[in-house]
C-alpha cells in the first residue's frame, strides 16, 4: 500500500477526531447531530452492518472520502466481508456511472488499509 | 391513499415501460446499462434485498423518485419487511439532511402504494 | 397566480403534515432529526431569518421545492423582507448557474403565494 | 404523446416566461446571467449546436427537466440531429448511473415534442 | 494549525489567482461570471456579510473547499463574527446531513487560520 | 507548472490503473460498465471528440477531477483543440456557477500537463 494513501487516511481519521472536539464544544447542532448517528446505525430490524453497507453505496454515490473511510471501517467491525463492502460498491457504481468509479477507487483503498490493520 | 399519489405512481411506471421499449432499440448503451444493471443486482455475497436496500438509501439522498419506486417494489419483493425499507430510509435522513426527509415523503406513498397491491 | 401552482404549494404543506404524522411515530431518527432542525433555526448569534436565508440559497442549489415552500415562508414569519428573500436567491444562482434560475422560478410562486395569504 | 406530458413541457415554457419577466426587472444578477449564457451558446471555436449537446449531457446528469426542455430545443433549431441528441443523452447515462435514465425518460418526450412541432 | 493543513489553504488561494489570470485573458465568459460574482455579493437589501453566510451554508452543503476559504474571508472581512459563520455552517449540517459535518471539518481549518492572520 | 500539481495528475492517472486491475478481476458489475463505456464514447452520430467535450462538462459541473484529467486526455487524442476543451469548461460554467469555476481551476492544470507531455 502506497505511503500517501496511508498518510490521506490516516489524516482523515486525526481531522475527525479534531473537528469532534471542538464541535462538541461549540454546536448544540453537531451534539444533536451526533445523537441522530447514534440512533441511525444501531441494530434494528436491519442490523447495523447492513445500513453500514447502505452508507457505502451512498458515500460512492457523493463522492464522500472520509464516509467511505468511517463506513467501511464500522461495516468491517460489525460483520461484513470485503466481498461484501465491494458489492455494496458495485450498487454505488450502478447509481452514479463513471464519476462513481473513481470514488470506489478510494474506497479499495480503505479496505486495504483495514486489511492490513486487521480490523475487527 | 391520495388519488394524484396514486396517479403519479402508476405514471412513473408506464413511463419507465415506454422508455425502455425506445430506448433498448435506439441505444447500444441503455441495453448495456441493463446488463450492468442486472448484475448488480443479482443475489451475491450480499442477497439483492440488501442491494435493494442500499439502493433505496441512495435515491433518498439524490431525491430519485422513480428510482425509489422500482427500488422500494423490488425489496418488497424479495422478502424485505416495510419496517427495513424504513429503516434504510433513516440512513438517507442521516447522510442527506432535510432534504432527504423531504424524499422520505415520496418513499411512505411508495410503500402504501405496494401495500394495498399486497406486492410479493 | 396559476390555479396548478397554488395546489402544487399547498399539495406539499399537506404532504409534510401527513409524512410528519407517520414519522413521528414510526421513525425515531425523523424525531431525533427534528430536534436538531429545531435547534439549528432558533435565535443565536445569528438571528432566526437570516438562518432562513441560508436555506433557501442552499434550497435553490439543490433544487429542493419542499424546501424552498418552508423556508421562505419561516423566513417571510421571521420578519424577512421579499426583497432580502430575492437577494438570497440571487446568491443561490451565483453559485448553481442556470439550474439555479430552473429553482428560482418555484421561489417567485412561494414568494407570491405567501404575499397573497399576507404571511406574518 | 400523452396529454399529461404535452401540457408539463407547455408549463415549463410559460414558467420560464413568466420568471423572466419578474427577474428582469427585479434582479440585476439574473440580467447578469442572461448575458453570461448569451455569450457561453454563441458559436466559437465549438459551434453553438454542440455546446448545446454538452449542456443536454450535463441536464441529464443533474435532472433539470426545464434545463433539457431548454437545450433540446436550442440544439435542434441549431441544427442537431435527433441520433446526436440521443448520443448526448447516452454520455449522460455513462456518467450519471440509473438515475440519468430516469432523466432520459423526460428527454425523450420533448424530442418527440419538438418532432410534432417540427422545430427547425 | 497543521503544516499540511495550512499549506492546502495556501495552494487554494494560489491556484484562484493563477487561474483568475489565465481565464480573465482567455474567457469572456469567465470575465462575464466575475461581473455577476460582483453584484451578487454587493451590499443591497441584504448586507454583503449575510451573503457570504448564505454562500458558506451552500459550499458546506456541495463540499466546496475553495469556495469555504474565500467566502468565509470574505464573510470576516465584511464583520461577521466566528460564531455567526459557525451557525451558517450548522444550517449546512442540518441541510446536507452526515457528509454536511466532514465539510465543516475544512471550514473549522479556515476559520483557523484566518484568526491567526488576524483578517479584518 | 507546479511540481505538486504534476503529481496529484500522476496519481490519478496510477491510481485509475491499480483500481483497474483490481475490479477487472473482482467486480463483473465494473467489466459491464468498461463495456458500457466504451460503447458510449465511440463514434457515431457524434464524433468521439464531441461526446469527450460533454463529459467535460459534465465533470466540471459535478467537479470530478480525475474524470477530467481521463476525458480531457481522451478530447486532445481525438483531435479537439484546447480552446475547444475551454469552450466545454465554458459551459460547466454557465451550468455550475462559482463551485464550477473552480473545478475549471483544475481542467486548466490538465490542458498544461497534457500540452507539455504534446499528448496527440
Amino acid at each position: 500500500m502506497d505511503q500517501t494513501d496511508r498518510e490521506k487516511i490516516e489524516k482523515i481519521i486525526r481531522d475527525r477526531k479534531k473537528a469532534d472536539e471542538i464541535l462538541l464544544i461549540k454546536s448544540k447542532v453537531y451534539k444533536s447531530f451526533l445523537e441522530l448517528e447514534q440512533k441511525t446505525f444501531s441494530d434494528g430490524n436491519l442490523k447495523k452492518r447492513y445500513k453500514e453497507l447502505i452508507a457505502i453505496g451512498i458515500s460512492i454515490v457523493i463522492n464522500c472520502e472520509p464516509c467511505l473511510e468511517w463506513h467501511i471501517k464500522e461495516a468491517l467491525r460489525s460483520g461484513t466481508s470485503e466481498e461484501q463492502v465491494l458489492e455494496s460498491i458495485e450498487v454505488g457504481i450502478e447509481m452514479g456511472g463513471g464519476p462513481a468509479t473513481v470514488s470506489s477507487r478510494f474506497a479499495l483503498k480503505v479496505l486495504e488499509y483495514y486489511k492490513q490493520k486487521s480490523v475487527r
